[in-house]
């Protein structure tokens, strides 16, 4: 909460840079008060022993991001940029997990202060890499507990810890992001219809792979080509493992272009926008002739899908049926593990096909078994048979919601729930139908934003954390227990989850 | 084919009564001949020795099904009821597989003779329980080797031996099988809409969970609300295992009703029911101020589709979001395994949640693993993990052909799309939008109907025996070995595979 209230303290000083309207900087002040009193409050009433094992260090992730939420989402209700608290809850969780999915009608979006749009945006660019990897690397904690948090925060089936200290990778992972992002930034501010504030603002939007703009039309708003294949490439930047730029920083290249991951990332982008591009060139009346505007726009949406940031040039929604497919598909993969993209993410598809592969060969040679490799390493049975659970996990609350959203008495087509449900679960933004690139959220009832809330809150998290709070045995007390006999059965916990 | 020979002579003997066209009888009489000579070759080309593996089993059913659909789609081509032999196979194909997807407008169906139209809804029944079981419940063959062949042939995860002798359990399924469709067929000739050759012809949709039906507009054709319910109720009861059925003729009551899989079924199908009907009630002009209509109509729609069967009695296409949402949840679901129902079977669901259910309790207590139970035996591990690696094939396969029928020309919606290939999949028979309930697949390109066509085999053999005659080293030549030493790989690969 702390260090919420520091992240706040920006947009506030934006209020003040750009003069915005009194209710916008008092906003500010009265979140930031709050959230520093209740965060000083809870930390002296706080243990200060306690071990960190696995499921607290879950538990503690999904609850910080709640928490962060319902206190992110305060300055856009005073500030009256949305009609009701759970609108405004809804941004604030599409900005934090950066799905980048909005309530708010393009016009709304420009009348809006310079201050709010800028926080609306920056918890993008806090939610990307994560808020608590944050606090670890300012902050000097010590031990190999905080792995727990970590695993639990930075997407993918697995976690590598580039060195051995915990708080010194949360450190390198900051200055990467950092560093990315300023680059971009200034890329960006080049082009002449770029100002400061805007190319921070879709600096931010593309970092976390969120799509937050200050544009009704988002990027679509800059005429500019040069605008748009340099987001295109820094989309695509963001969408790949930080774990290979730190590989690239070492001078290690070979290991980090031998990446099968970013194989098949590049693979599977160059093909989809090959793909599209003949589609629309030939029959979408807008584009014929237009090789080059085909091959531009066709790069950015696809760049844009698989990243899932969700920031649109064109309204697919209305492309043939081929390119509509490949929009769902690519929602569906998500970028690479331990990106700032979500998705269900390329290592636990290859992960997939590989193992459904290795079934096959069973089938025919059941005398010849080998482990499933990936990068010259095999990857262990538990983080397969892992990946084979969280996908029945994933699929299951996507039919769950999917279901649960057709309940809703606003009537829509089948479409529209389902990429409504698959683009928050994804952290994407658009769908397709009556949530397509150039609509929004707002039309949706109360309950059914509630349930798109807490979809965007799983699909960043990955799923367990947020499920576990509900999982019965949670928050059963635990039990009158020697200290000892507790760290001995926790600690045998930790083992078996393979720190 | 020599059975498939025999089983061709039934329609032949329905053309000879109804004094159908030349052409309809002639085309029958050719393809039997075909189907004796050719059959007669083989056996006695056929090598007499070679014990039976695994691999042989899978890839005898899966050959065994094309070769029958490719003759048994020969009636539909030299009768000239298809303009290609494509649409002919894809018909047969439909018609094996219990599908019930037909590439003939209504009104080309009630053209036919009435032989051919016997022949299209009988090929429903020789499918649902599987041909090759049907030799095996007539030849006898010896040895539990041919367990291979029917665990390939009867759907769902596992495959319960009734008796220990394989012959003997092939004759019992058969035996209730045929049993409970004579008593359709009666049930249903009562009605003085039906004649018994159209009692005949939907106690085969029924009984096979196909759907053909001889009229255009499938069991809407009849008013009667006797033959609405009946049906319905048939439907239901061919979703059920058959195993259940054995239970009972051995008066074992109280384990046939305690079975999980039937609860979850009869509370998947009441409660689907109830939202169909309330949702209908309110909110469809049709049924508003008509409960009776409404249960009536959902109650059949909800059978018809959980069992895969695929009759209609309304267009549920337009029905509101939340029914169509359902739709598409209960084509996914599929029936029970072990009855003739297809779909991904209801078992697996359970397994699957089941183990997702672990999962989660491992992260909370990781020092309390229990094994999975069903029906209080506890399932074993690699029931479990075949489960999981099923649901990954089933979806690949469900996403890569979504992805290649949205290649086709013809532009359609993409909920046309997806639900076509989920239908064929799931044998199903109609999907929604394009190809709804009062649609028909014929405007599908000639590459999307032979796509579609592989997809039902999939879907009706469990994608595995079909997948490996793809599957490289599937074909190559087994290197000159001693008979002994390939017996004893053979029989260690068995071993494996948990025979």
């Amino acid at each position: 909460m702390l260090a919420e209230a520091a992240f706040m303290a920006i947009p506030l000083v934006v209020c003040l840079i750009y003069r915005d309207r009194m209710i916008d900087i008092w906003s500010f002040v009265i979140t930031i008060a709050a959230l520093v009193a209740c965060g000083l409050l809870i930390s002296i009433k706080a243990q200060k022993d306690g071990e960190l094992f696995a499921r607290d260090g879950l538990a503690i992730v999904s609850l910080s991001w709640i928490v962060m939420s319902l206190f992110g989402a305060l300055p856009f209700t005073i500030s009256g940029a949305t009609a009701t608290y759970v609108d405004s809850v809804f941004e604030t969780v599409s900005g934090f997990t950066t799905t980048g999915a909005s309530i708010l009608d393009g016009s709304v979006i420009e009348s809006l202060g310079r201050g709010i749009l800028f926080w609306r945006s920056f918890t993008h660019w806090i939610g990307g890499m994560g808020v608590l990897v944050f606090v670890m690397a300012i902050l000097p904690m010590s031990g190999a507990r905080n792995m727990h948090i970590m695993r639990a925060e930075v997407p993918g089936p697995e976690v590598g810890k580039l060195v051995s200290k915990i708080s010194k990778t949360a450190k390198i992972l900051y200055g990467i992001y950092f560093i990315i992002t300023l680059t971009e930034t200034v890329v960006l501010w080049i082009d002449p219809q770029m100002s400061l504030y805007d190319a921070l603002i879709h600096s931010f939007g593309t970092a976390g792979t969120g799509g937050f703009s200050n544009w009704g039309s988002s990027i679509g708003h800059y005429t500019s080509t040069y605008v748009h294949v340099a987001t295109s490439i820094f989309m695509l930047i963001f969408g790949v493992n930080f774990n290979l730029y730190y590989l690239l920083l070492l001078r290690q290249f070979r290991k980090a272009f031998n990446n099968l991951e970013l194989k098949v990332y590049l693979a599977i982008v160059g093909s989809a926008t090959l793909i599209m591009t003949l589609n629309i060139y030939y029959s979408v009346k807008q584009y014929m002739g237009n090789f080059g505007l085909s091959l531009r726009d066709s790069f950015f949406q696809v760049s844009s899908l698989i990243t899932t940031t969700g920031y649109s040039t064109a309204d697919f929604a209305t492309w043939p049926n081929l390119s509509r497919c490949l929009v769902v598909l690519l929602m569906f993969f998500g970028a690479t593990a331990g990106s700032t993209g979500g998705g269900f993410k390329l290592s636990r598809i290859i992960i997939l096909v590989k193992a459904a592969g290795r079934e096959m060969k069973k089938l025919i040679h059941p005398h010849a078994v080998s482990p499933v490799r990936m990068d010259k390493k095999s990857v262990d049975e538990a983080t397969v048979h892992g990946t084979f659970v969280y996908f029945v996990v994933y699929a299951s609350v996507l039919l769950v919601s999917f279901f649960l959203l057709s309940i809703d008495p606003v009537s829509y087509d089948t479409t529209t729930s389902f990429t409504a449900v698959l683009s928050c679960l994804n952290n994407i933004g658009p769908g397709l139908s009556k949530v397509g690139p150039t609509c929004n959220f707002g039309f949706f009832s109360i309950p059914s934003k509630i349930l798109l809330t807490v979809d965007m809150l799983m699909g960043r998290l990955e799923i367990f954390p947020v499920l576990m709070l509900f999982a019965p045995g949670m928050w059963k007390r635990r039990r009158a227990m020697s200290k000892a006999r507790l760290a001995k059965i926790y600690a045998e916990d930790d083992k078996r989850l393979g720190e």
